[in-house]
């Protein structure tokens, strides 16, 4: 059909609303403020104002658009469109897809933002379109997205893909955000990485992230992976605990799914190379054969704007 | 369409065929033996001519068939239909899928025997055709098929479902049979939880099966399972270390498919209760609360058919 298409990344503080051409090309790119009052009931209105807006300033008819496609935080049933549990909004059994469908008259598409972004990277990022792919997160948290036959994987509840919350310590790990203990995220996100940092200085480790810590009053998973590449050896031990983890668990989830594509994103991929390397050597101590020959690791590369191109993405897969 | 459905089952000594109508019912079932001289290349023939035999014993029509439906050993190239490797029956790059459509003049659809067999058992077993699925097979060793969004999940190189291959012992485990060691298969095979009964035995451990031993001059996992429920503790260590390493895979798995069923099939399932209490148990340990209310576990059903039906849903699944 060849129509322009609208990716949306409902985040808790920004929403960002990106226009494209059918291909995937940006016309513009843009972000409004989360209204959180009143249970998120504005969002929807605010989404389709601002989009309404942006077709004025561009001269572009309403008809040129071929729908919306919408990642949320949260558990999403997208069959339905509805948010069935969005935490940081307070979203409950929330009719997004309906409500924006209504306002717009235009098809609307949705699922869970990590799950979204990875259908992004996937088209226009590192990922080539692949059908089999997995997207690792590593930032504040661990997030996770699947793609399987060339569609997400979403699961009987929205739950599918939840990489971070597979249990690595299976006995004395550290609290994880969603209740639990010991899960992947504790150990290789942004906040696991600096915490590990931080025991080693408490423990009085001989280590360069003391000094780092005493200058700056704060460790952060940079630090480690800096001071690890410097020769610091406390600093290379967490690396290679990290890797060898995050390793054994997507080796685990790549034995479900035999990836061509293993895509790494989220802050702690700017490590690059640093990371890539001691994970790839882990993976392969823990995968067959045939799962490391069919897969190649690669970082993320469209950041931020994941959300936005997987959001328009949705759109296209969907309808064209 | 309404048309008749056949489903073929491919194994290292036998083939399994099924003649069914439409939605499931059976026509006849029928084994004929594998000939595995001159590197299978017969295998396509014997089964048409089979088929074209059994159509005249019932007076039926080819044109009354929709479509054949293969479940064979290896690692499949689901979409062009083609035996990668298919290590028992000696077939490389075996173009199985045109063969059998040149002779028949038949639809052909055809993937590896466990996600067949999957699919077998979500459509006519203990399924109830959902969408995401998992199943465990505990035999000689161990299987798994995985359907996502209502597909068989085959992967990038046809390895995927290769839940029998997750690595759970991260150093000095029992060798395996793809040639590594800790996986899965090792411990929670029928084959391992009886090597596991026997190393008991070889320790002195005070245990029934010592006495079981010396009678039989063996030990299965149904003597295991059968002991333990009598009480005896070393078997009920064994029994709560075979459920603890497979619960905790399959919280993995789950977290990342989000399944609604996870059916253990195979001869180990036969233990029924006595392997899904302790099962259930460990697995809530380790999965995510919504995980866990998303899914029920479930015994298979089909025993050996499973690879019959699913062979025959693949053709309905693919044209109706």
């Amino acid at each position: 059909m060849n129509k322009n298409l609208v990716g949306v990344d409902i985040g808790g503080t920004t929403i960002k609303i990106g226009l494209f051409k059918n291909e995937g090309e940006v016309i513009d790119k843009w972000e409004i403020p989360t209204d959180k009052t009143s249970k998120g009931d504005q969002i929807p209105i605010d989404i389709w104002k601002s989009i309404e807006q942006k077709m004025i300033d561009y001269d572009l008819d309403i008809s040129t658009i071929a729908g919306i496609g919408v990642g949320a935080p949260g558990f999403i049933d997208a069959k339905k469109g509805v948010i069935l549990i969005g935490v940081n909004i307070g979203w409950n059994d929330f009719e997004l897809g309906k409500k924006l469908s209504d306002l717009s008259s235009l098809p609307v598409y949705m699922d869970n933002d990590a799950n979204v972004a990875a259908i992004g990277e996937n088209w226009r990022g590192s990922g080539d379109l692949v059908d089999n792919l997995i997207v690792v997160t590593l930032g504040t948290g661990v997030g996770g997205g699947i793609i399987a036959n060339g569609k997400i994987v979403s699961g009987s509840n929205g739950t599918a893909g939840e990489i971070g919350h597979i249990t690595v310590e299976k006995e004395g790990g550290a609290p994880c955000n969603c209740g639990r203990s010991g899960c992947l995220e504790t150990v290789t996100s942004a906040t696991g990485i600096a915490r590990q940092a931080l025991e080693a200085v408490n423990e009085g480790k001989d280590t360069k992230l003391a000094e780092r810590y005493k200058m700056k009053n704060k460790l952060t998973a940079k630090d480690v992976f800096d001071l690890a590449n410097e020769g610091d050896l406390v600093s290379q031990e967490i690396v290679n605990h990290v890797t060898d983890v995050l390793g054994y668990s997507i080796a685990s989830v790549a034995t479900v799914i035999n990836p061509s594509k293993i895509i790494i994103g989220g802050g702690v991929s700017k490590a690059g190379e640093n990371l890539l390397r001691p994970l790839r050597r882990a993976f392969e101590q823990y995968a067959l054969p045939r799962i490391i020959e069919g897969s190649e690791f690669e970082v993320a590369t469209l950041g931020n704007d994941a959300g936005i191109y997987g959001g328009a993405y949705l759109v296209k897969q969907n309808i064209g």
